[in-house]
């Protein structure tokens, strides 16, 4: 993980960002569970979510709004509540939406498009959205550029740290900022997770460019993660720029440059995205899994994926017992065709199994040490081409069970 | 369940089938896990296997068995051990069979294709067969008719309880037995599980219906049931007839006697599964899920499996919570186009959310206690069509996770 994520505060915050956030009353008492995120007019906002057919209101919301480009002299304006899901609301979910956003819309003075909801927590239960009003005007006086850190933590649900990134980075030698947060520790499976994500930048960048970059970095990032195999009605990642630093720079400079903007931002959500892993619901080992070798990418991403979502290979993890028969048994449950005597599978790079059978000269006491680390690799070589896909998880604990069973009582 | 199945021991047996068992010194110490079943000559033996890509030895041998018909004028013979799967044992795995074969071969004076084998246990460890050779000449001097109940305690692995089965039934008055037993509670979903099972009949049929009686009556059983979603390496169930009792009717009679009679094989088999969801590692609860009113049964038996993989509606099942939204999450996680308007979740029978959102009249005491109750139901109303399918689970709790973290070692 990136040592620069660890930065944050006043130093990195972004011109024309602003945040607010307190308890609305709506779930939680004595913590803040509402967030309001103002950018300046100017500010381009693209977005990515669930491919879940039950998406919560906020979801369908800013779904509508990201496809249709912000009124660029106007204010853009993102609300995020935890606690409730507004999801599976029927019409009073959108109504909850539409009376958010006409209130919002008079506040800030700006079109309802410019306009985004997020919304976390337990699915099917109305939300209070008058609670929610009633503090959208001491939101706006407490407005700061510094608020990042409060805005980390106003959106977690279970999970037990906030997660945060922020980084300079200087491209032709002039300086950029990209900052951003996340929440999620359940319901985590590809397609994003229950899980809300928000990245923020100066960096100047065309609607359409930024737009497919944030496409093409959740698939990069968040799209390869999983705790749990669940998938959430909720998952947004939403990526802004303010447009504020524009960088001079020729035609022939263009690519290069663009370039290096990706991939800070993918840097920014590869960051977050291993960070819901590590704080996965009674998570206490970080597990990477590469698929290498294989024909193509397809086959690599769903016996990455099989692996990584075994309950039993994710409960031997947990036991630190390498157990590697469970990984084989996960392979062979994708009904994927493979010649068995070409696989090779790694645990912490000792080479486990080979030739259609375990490799007997192991140093068990060596790998039974390397199984006591944090952090886990799983590296299965399927011997037949030259594509690979990794995927991130953690181990399953008793407490994944203890928090679920108990969460919304 | 079938109340008859408590019913077993001697009069209950089915002439022409005989159990040894012993404990080989292979894996466990001080309880049988080697079995062996002798059925006379004239008997059919048919099965079904595990789709996994990576079947083990005896999987691979037993398959092959079962496509060509047994020399009936010889015994034919069924070798069970526990705790080593020879599974991903390459070369050496199938010379555990071969081995094997070989001696039963010649103690029982039959030809290698009239024996098959099932092994359940950890995978990737090499079976010590010479060590389950050497007591083969015991189990043969201590066959018994009476034996079920010893054989279906000598398969089990992580399992708390022996499931077993026996039941008298009368086609056109005559009297026939049907018995069995299994074994699986981890590793268990729809394409069979790591389950083994075993079902014996003396009623007469030609082989060809008995195989497609076999595999229709596995998929409306074993292929319904999922503990963890994980697929094992080792799923077998082999369904044997001693051809003993030939029923006396005419060609017109024929077709319901033969209906009458998979009824029969189709009850064993439910009961079964049912108990291998009930004995489910660290299950509290059983939960039968129903998605009914589909447009066909491929959608409700896909919805149905993501409800019952779900962890996170295992987990609320667990702690008594009527967490309907989590249902809904695992709807949405299929991505299967719905009408969100038209369906309807009930739990225990209690109606909680129609037309797109939760019913607010729902008695929360009542419902409250009736989920405390073993036996859970969550029937989803589609309300697009006429299709239906069942699937039958188990809740997950923090027992499952201390079975698994520490099963191998």
């Amino acid at each position: 993980m990136d040592n620069r994520s660890s930065k944050s505060g006043k130093s990195l915050s972004i011109n024309g960002i602003n945040y607010a956030t307190c308890c609305s009353g709506t779930k939680y008492k004595n913590r803040d569970d509402l967030l309001l995120i103002v950018l300046d007019s100017g500010s381009h906002i693209c977005g990515c979510f669930t491919l879940s057919t039950m998406p919560s209101a906020p979801v369908v919301w800013s779904k509508k709004n990201i496809k249709r480009a912000s009124n660029l002299k106007q204010k853009s304006i993102l609300l995020v509540n935890a606690g409730n899901a507004n999801a599976f609301t029927g019409e009073d979910g959108i109504l909850a939406c539409e009376e958010k956003a006409l209130a919002l819309a008079s506040i800030f003075k700006c079109d309802k498009k410019n306009i985004f909801f997020a919304s976390t927590g337990v699915i099917g239960e109305k939300l209070p959205y008058r609670r929610i009003i009633q503090h959208l005007n001491y939101l706006k006086e407490n407005l700061s550029s510094s608020g990042l850190k409060a805005a980390s933590n106003a959106i977690l649900t279970t999970d037990l740290k906030p997660k945060s990134y922020a980084s300079k980075f200087k491209i032709n030698n002039e300086l950029f900022t990209v900052s951003g947060f996340a929440k999620g520790s359940g319901m985590i499976f590809p397609n994003m997770a229950t899980m809300l994500a928000f990245i923020f930048t100066d960096f100047a960048i065309d609607r359409d460019t930024l737009s497919s970059f944030t496409k093409k970095a959740v698939s990069e990032s968040f799209n390869r993660i999983s705790v749990d195999g669940d998938t959430s009605t909720s998952d947004s990642v939403f990526v802004s720029t303010t447009n504020k630093k524009t960088l001079k720079i020729t035609k022939d400079e263009k690519p290069a440059a663009l370039n290096a903007f990706y991939e800070e931002i993918k840097k920014a959500m590869v960051d977050l995205a291993k960070k819901i892993v590590m704080d996965g619901e009674g998570a206490r080992k970080f597990i990477e899994i590469t698929v290498k070798n294989a024909n193509n990418v397809v086959r690599a991403k769903e016996i990455c994926f099989s692996i990584a979502n075994s309950l039993l290979v994710k409960t031997a993890i947990a036991g630190e017992d390498a157990n590697w028969g469970r990984i084989v048994m996960a392979i062979g449950k994708t009904r994927i065709n493979l010649e068995t005597e070409k696989i090779k599978i790694y645990m912490q790079d000792f080479l486990l199994c080979k030739d259609g059978q375990g490799v007997e000269t192991v140093d068990n006491d060596k790998l039974s040490r390397a199984l006591k680390k944090k952090k886990v690799s799983i590296v299965v070589d399927l011997g037949e081409g030259l594509k690979e896909f990794t995927a991130w998880t953690s181990d399953l604990t008793e407490d994944y069970i203890k928090i679920n069973a108990d969460y919304r009582s």
